[in-house]
Order: structure tokens, then sequence, then C-alpha cells
């Protein structure tokens, strides 16, 4: 038995959810449908949940809302006149939309109401298309799914106590359509999931109904062993592991948001990559175990720009028991998050993201307490710094996984600002100019893939 | 102006001394000269200073000294005899000896002042043969020289004001023979040095008298680019920077003491290795800043067996602030000394000296603790590690350093269990099984230096 879950652009126009329900139909194992908001149906399109927000602003601001409230009735007016359905569910739309800026005082629950209006009139509207064709189908809020969450508004996060309930509905007899994105709280509130969205539902829905496997439809079949905008034609992967896809995010690739991974991976079930488009594709799948360890030690190489580098010597520096602790409670203190801390005898470099120092002074800051508590002859920031990971399980039963990426570096003259590799062997991280990714990237793919 | 000290080995027989006063004789830049206590003759000679702790040892259990005194004395006697200068100075030395058992009665205290004898006598008896030749020396007490200390047995540390006291001595017309190994306390207790002994007296006097070459002479001409034990005739370096020296010291070579080094570093002293049986060969330079780093990027490998790993996974670790904060203390509440901490997104290593759990449970302690605190869901210890380090001031600015170390790795068929390499970029770490060392090391040798 399957959980399938529909990203935004696969739910975007009437057309994509004929493409929709036709996978439906020909797969009976898929008794769940979690679905997004419509998503863009072209690059200048707006995506629902976007206008939802403006809603929000307009009528926090006191501007006229009727505009914004026109263009998304119109838009779920489109998609239904097109699929042929009673288009009264639309005025009931509408209706809902007003009730709710009238009722709901509090901003912030408002701003939460309303974006869940995206993904839950979907579900609607979908739910009477599948009736309409034959499907038998019935639409369930989050709540009688009973996806039960915190109550902080926009960072639901879910009571374990939700699986029991969800669990009730395993043998329903028609295709359970569910908004995706935001559960409900012991309050009775509407409140969304902060990151990931849809995903968590879906994620959800498929360890509380005890899934065989996760369907995740979007508009790509595949991940990737490096990424397609920066390496040309990256082979497709058949499985990769959660803990290689996390290594993997960390610097570039952004399928999954880690709040949607966790349920699955507690309990192993598997996540299938489908493309909405090109059903027939098999697509990645992501498990907690792979085969073919061996033959693939590297799965992919991946990067991101955006590192800074803070490195502190003093002599004698090694000798002084916990400073390394101390130093990081400096970070700790000044709310970094520390990424890589590659450590010499003298010295200790400290490698963050770079995007935590934006505001105000915060990295001179950071260094002033530093040089207070530290007193380092030598303190030196590197900017622009990128991150490579390579990443496989493979690669701890490999001899020579590290010399082809220096090699790689080597050849292309690319000097190595720091490297680190744990003893857990997933995965290898190089920092490295920025200006170098591109060139680097490349390199890499082909010293793993290509020859 | 030179200061120079003279080891145990240099100092350990009349013909030993006679080759001391020619290299004095020849350079009349040599002002200042530290000596330690005669040291072995032979493979099966005992050291003085060893004798002396072990008359210590027999006064404090009640067992006779007669044996062990006459051995010291006897000792010194026949250098005296040998240099043809007076014995009665040796009786002097005996009545010392006897004085210093029968009136201190603190046992620790008692150590210390045996000890000091070792090197004390030699200076006495070397001034007098110096003279004897006609070269104008004088015998000086570290408390006449100002070499003032705190109070602790067995700890002295140097108290700063003693610099401006030794500097009252630098236009001595005479040649200055000075004990190492110990300095007076306020209190006037003789206190000994914990570690560096003699070392450590001749950087203080070097950095006193503002001297501009701290030579010191022991049985070898050089520091080695590998351990000629392990690689077979490495070359020998002609000049090597103080952090240079530290970060292979790390790992195997162990020429100096830190203490030792210190107080040049600070006012950028150079150190002269010199050999007192071969005085014509230049020797090695300790620098704070060397020439040819471009040339000799990398200036030596070295590596230490008897580290351990212990590797914690935990799935979404890495998004948990201050981990890698608190896991440090645990181990410093155990009492852990860290050396590398490499990390990857959902696992940490640490590695550090295994001798440090010889005794009790102390590693099933630490992994409880961790176990309790991270409720980790894999936690792994590796034992048998060696850590080699590649290390040169050069690294930073040369393309493919690293990849002719993991080539060396590769082509060796050896496991790399951990990769360390910061923004300093004077030093690169690496963790492999300890059987793979001597591989390693000289395969390493090989890439860097014989390619």
């Amino acid at each position: 038995m399957k959980v399938a879950k529909f990203g935004g652009s696969s739910l975007s126009s009437a057309s994509q959810i004929i493409k929709v329900a036709n996978i439906i139909r020909n797969d009976s194992n898929i008794r769940f449908v979690v679905v997004s908001a419509p998503g863009k149906r072209n690059d200048s399109d707006i995506k629902i949940t976007d206008l939802l927000i403006a809603l929000h602003t307009n009528h926090s601001i006191g501007i006229s809302t009727t505009s914004i409230e026109n263009q998304i009735i119109d838009r779920y007016q489109q998609i239904a006149v097109e699929l042929d359905i009673n288009v009264a569910i639309v005025k009931e739309f509408q209706a809902q939309l007003h009730d709710l800026l009238q009722t709901i005082t509090n901003s912030d629950r408002l701003l939460d109401a309303l974006k869940s209006c995206g993904e839950d009139f979907n579900a609607q509207l979908i739910s009477q298309y599948f009736n309409k064709i034959g499907l038998e189908a019935e639409y369930k809020s989050p709540e009688a799914m009973g996806i039960f969450v915190t109550d902080e508004p926009g960072n639901a996060q879910l009571l374990k106590e939700s699986y029991a309930k969800i669990a009730t509905h395993k043998d329903s007899e028609k295709v359970l359509v569910i908004p995706g994105f935001f559960g409900v709280s012991k309050q009775r509130n509407i409140v969304t999931f902060s990151r990931g969205g849809s995903d968590i539902t879906g994620a959800i829905i498929a360890r509380g109904v005890e899934a065989d496997i996760y369907e995740n439809y979007t508009d790509q079949s595949h991940i990737y062993s490096a990424h397609p905008g920066i390496v040309k034609n990256p082979h497709a992967i058949n499985e990769i592991t959660y803990r290689e896809m996390r290594e993997l995010a960390y610097s570039g690739f952004g399928i999954f948001h880690d709040e949607a991974l966790t349920p699955l991976y507690e309990v192993r079930i598997p996540i299938q990559i489908k493309n909405t488009n090109a059903p027939e594709i098999v697509g990645t799948k992501i498990v907690v175990d792979r085969g073919e360890v061996k033959k693939y030690p590297v799965i992919g190489v991946s990067g991101d720009e955006g590192f800074i580098s803070v490195t502190i010597k003093r002599y004698l520096l090694n000798r002084e028991v916990g400073y390394t602790r101390r130093l990081l409670q400096i970070f700790e203190d000044h709310d970094i998050n520390v990424e890589h801390i590659p450590t010499g005898i003298d010295d200790i470099s400290v490698v963050m993201r770079a995007n935590q120092f934006e505001h105000n002074n915060k990295l001179e800051e950071l260094l002033e307490d530093i040089e207070q508590q530290f007193e380092p002859e030598w303190i030196h920031v590197e900017k622009d710094l990128a991150i490579i990971a390579i990443v496989g399980e493979g690669m701890r039963d490999t001899i020579g996984i590290a010399n082809k990426a220096t090699a790689a570096f080597a050849d292309s003259n690319i000097s190595l600002r720091m490297i680190n590799q744990g003893a857990s062997e997933i995965s290898m991280f190089f920092a490295i100019p920025s200006k170098d990714l591109k060139k680097a990237l490349n390199n890499l793919y082909q010293n793993y893939f290509e020859k």
C-alpha cells in the first residue's frame, strides 16, 4: 500500500490534475493522496500560496483585498470549469475566505489559516474530480485524519499520538485525499509546518498508515549524482540512502527537508521520487540501506557557496585543556552554528555559513570576543569559501576515494583551504575558494564517474 | 653573542668535556655555557641523575646509601683525575651530598636538591677545567645568575623578573658556566623544572642575555625530514620553523620540549642544533620564519601510534545547536585531552591518545556518559590508530600537497580513517591503522622528497 504526495507543479492546472488522476487510476495500491496548493503554471505565474500571503498582508494593512481574492477564486474556478465539476464548491471557498478574514483577529493565526486554504481547497476540488471520473475518493481534513500538532503559529510540530489516530484510516475503502502543509492543534487552531510543507504531511500519513512506500511526485524523476545546472548530464541515481541524501543536501541538493524525512527514516519506509509528467520512469528510491555499495562507493558530489572560516593560532594552544570547547562556547554565545572544526596543533579553524553574519556587526563582535578570551597571536578570517561534499556509503571500505578528490583539485590548480573526513566515512568535505566551485565539481564528477 | 648548552652525552666523560672545551675555545662568541649532568658513556651506563634519584629513594626507605653515593662521587672523581684538576673539589661534592641528606627533611625538597647536584657539580668541575687550560671561566649558580622560579617541587616555572637579573651578566668578561635544570625560589629552595631540563635553562639564559643565537649541543647534528629509524636515510633539515617543529614533534619527533622553546620563540632568537662530536657540521637551525618556503613547502613527515577514535552518529545531529561543544564537555569532564574532531553532517569523531584510557574503566565510563547524554544511533570505537602529520610552512601556497599524500596512501592500499587539514595549512593529519604506519611514512617520504 502506498501514500502518494503531489507537489504544486503537479497540481497547477486542470491538465496536471488529470495526469494525477491517471496515476491513481493505474495504481490501485495508492490509497492516500496528499496534495499541495496549485503551483506555477509557467515562470511568470504566481503560486496560490503566495497570493494567500499577499491577501493576508493587504488585509493587515487595511488595503482592499478584492482584487487578490478574485485572483485566487478565479484560479480555482478555472480549474473546476476545465475539470467539468460543479463550480458551487468554488463559491464555498470564497465564503470561507471571507469568513476567516472576518472572524480571526490574531494576525499570525489568520496567516496560518489563510495559507492552509491553498492545499485545503485543492484537496476538495481534486476529491470531487476523482469521484466524477469514477475513482471513489473522499476529502479528509487534517483534523479528520488526526494530524494533531503543537500550537505555535507557522511552526507546527507533530504530536506523537497522531500516528495512532491516522492508523484508524488504514483500511479505508475510498482513496483519501488530504491537504498537505498543516495540522490542527489541541486548541483547534490551524497551524502550518515551518518548512517542508506538504512533504511532511505525506511522510506523516505514510508512517501513520504504515505504507510500504511513500511516492513523492514532482516534476523531476530523479536525484542526480551532481547538480545538473553545474555538471553537464550527470547520471541519475537509482537508490540513495537517507544519510547520503542528507549529506548531499547539506551542500546544494535541496529536494527534501529534513523534517519530511525523519518520520520515515525512523520506521524505515522508503521514498520513491516520481515525476507526474513521466510516471513510467521508476525514479530514485531513498532507502535506509542500499545495495551496490561496493560498485558505487561514491553516490554523488555536491557543493555550495557562502561559507566563511575563522582561524586562530597561538603557540602552545594545543596544551590548554578544553580550548576547543571554550572556543565553541563563544560561537554558541553569538548564536552561530558551526559546521566544521579542523584543528592543527596550535591552530584551530571554525567553518560556518556566512549568512549568519549578515546583520549589524555580528562578525566583528564575535572576533572581538575571541580576541579577548583567547589572545591569539593571529586571527584570520577567510570569506567566499565554498564547501564541496563527496558522499557515499561505500567510501569507508574503498581505498583511494580521497586520492581521486585531491587529484581533481590538484589537476585544476585549486587550493584546498580545509579537508575534513571523519571516522564514519560516509562523506568527505573540502573547503575551496568560491570562484573555483564549478571547475571543482566538474573535475570531481569526471574523476568519480567518468574515468 | 651565543649561549651554548651541552647535553648529558656531551659531558659524560673527560674526553667529552675536552671536546666541549675545544668548541668554546674555537668560538669566542660563546659567552655562556649551560651544562647537563654527566650522561651515559655507553648503553649499559647509568646517568648521574638516575643515581641521584636512586640515592633519594634509598635514603627515604632507610637503606644504606653508601654504595650509591660512592658510585656518584667516583664518577666525578674519575672525570677530575682524567682532566687533571684538583680532586679536592670532589670531596666538597661529597660533603654537600651528606649535608643535604641530613638537613632537608621534606622528601620532595630533598629530591629536587639531590637531582640538582648532577648539573651543579658538573658545572663546577667544567669551570675549573676551563680555567686550567687558560679559558677564563666562572661557575655561576642559578641563584647567582638570577634564575628565580616558583616554589612547587619538581615543577619550577620561571618568574618573569628573572630576565632583568640575568641581563646584568650580559657583558661578563669571563665565560660563565651555569648548571641547567633548576632554579631557586623566593623561599630560597632549589626547584627543578618538570620537563625539558637543561634545555629550559639554556633558553632562559639566551633570552635573558639577548643572545644572537642559542646553540644546543647533543650527539645529533640535525633534525631529519622523517624518523631515521623508520625511513631509510631521510635528508637533514637545514632550517625549520618553531611551529613546524612543534607540529612534527606532535607525532614522533622529540628533540625539544615546548617549555624550552617558548622563551626563545617569543623574542625570535633562533636555535642552532649542533653536535659536540662533529662541531664542524652547521646543523639544523630553528627559526621563526624560514626562507625557501616555496622550494620546500613540506619540511617533514612524521607519525605516531597509540591513538583511538570515538565516533557517534545520529540522524539530524547536525541540527542541534552546540552539540559539538556539549560532546567535548563530556570528554573534558572525564579528563580526556582531545586531538582532532572531524565532523560529518550527522556524525562526529573524536580522536585522542589511547594512553589516557589505560586505567580502570575510563573508556567504558566515557562511552556510558556519551550514550546517556546523546543517545546516539551508533557509537563506534576504533583502537590502534596511528596519526601521520605532514608539515610545512609552504603548504598553504602550494597546490597538490594533499594529493601527494592521498596518492601515497592509495598506492600502498591504506585506508584513511580521518583527514584533518585546517585553514592555517601548516600541517595535515591522517589517521590510519597502526599496522600501516611504517609503510605509509616510507611512501609519503618518497612522494614528497624523492620523486
